[in-house]
């Protein structure tokens, strides 16, 4: 595991309090006047980090460990308080998963992970299999079956490479829950070419 | 448009907030000393939210009108942060369209839609069209094609229904920006048939 980034210490807890805040919004069944104090609340925190803020997305700021981009990333970013977040695996021999819990905010049909959602967490672990060191891979096709519905609660995904063909990867993946997979996904993943010696450089 | 159920007046306020908030989180560059302070008034709101909560999910919550359950739905729920949320509309003819933006929480590579986010809006809007009332059709297959990439920003997400065979339906979609379609999917939809008379009643 590499060090943890200078800024997540600073924004990390943050992100964590607006994950459960975004959970409560959902299940709270406090009365009027206690949703008025919170929102009232929740607006005076914006108006202390909206001082100063990044004008466009998180990702755009460069850094010179190419980490930062990641942490605002919907999956794995652990600034992003969507993201659940993701923390993916990577065995040696290119397979990776993750475990995680999904809960209200991820919702679907009642009880349920929206189907999206899960495409969401396919489609990260998926890329992230398929993705060579240095060599960026880029999403061309994504095919989900849906086996049965993913209840709300612990899950894991995990993917690995099924072929490569020219340019051309094939991944597979799954979501299980305790009872098995609820899940399946196959993505063509598109490896841009190496420049060729002489060639046009990449960028 | 059915009037506004009774509790969207209570809670989407705080969900709209909490959504402004969310992305604060992401895009500020504020101070270690202001990030505490917000954290805690953002802690002090789940305190007060948290004083009666669901112990479970908000759709496994029932309502009379059956409208509860879609308030917390991660695509379109407006009591669910996460959700952007879409607003899908659907015409005479059975398409199905939504305009939106996509900000800073939903990023995936520098500047763009994540891949999953845009299986999460098509899923959702495939499933609407492929929706008869009274006849809840269930994901089968998904397969999404990545065109290029989807800039962070406007919106557009459409689908209609290709072809129906025996209980399966088969709905196209796409998104496009201001510049045309970004992604393609196609979708299977399994529409359970409806109970023969004096067979087993459908659950």
């Amino acid at each position: 595991m590499a060090d943890p980034h200078p800024m997540d210490a600073m924004y990390e807890p943050l992100a964590v309090a607006v994950r459960r805040l975004v959970d409560f919004t959902i299940r709270t069944t406090v009365d009027a006047g206690a949703v008025l104090a919170a929102t009232r609340l929740v607006d005076e925190a914006s108006e202390r980090l909206g001082v100063s803020l990044s004008p466009g997305s998180f990702g755009v700021q460069s850094a010179p460990d190419g980490r930062v981009g990641a942490l605002g990333n919907v999956a794995i970013g652990t600034r992003n308080p969507v993201a659940p977040p993701l923390v993916v695996h990577h065995e040696a021999d290119g397979r990776v998963w993750a475990e995680f819990v999904l809960g209200a905010q991820y919702e679907g049909p009642a009880g349920h992970v929206h189907g999206g959602i899960c495409a969401l967490v396919l489609d990260h672990v998926l890329s992230a299999t398929a993705h060579q060191p240095g060599r960026p891979a880029f999403t061309g096709t994504l095919t989900l079956r849906y086996v049965r519905g993913t209840r709300l609660g612990p899950l894991r995904a995990e993917a690995r490479v099924d072929r490569v063909e020219g340019v051309k990867t094939f991944a597979v993946g799954e979501i299980s829950d305790e009872d098995g997979v609820t899940v399946t996904a196959h993505g063509v993943f598109i490896l841009p070419k190496p420049p060729s010696p002489g060639g046009p450089s990449a960028t």
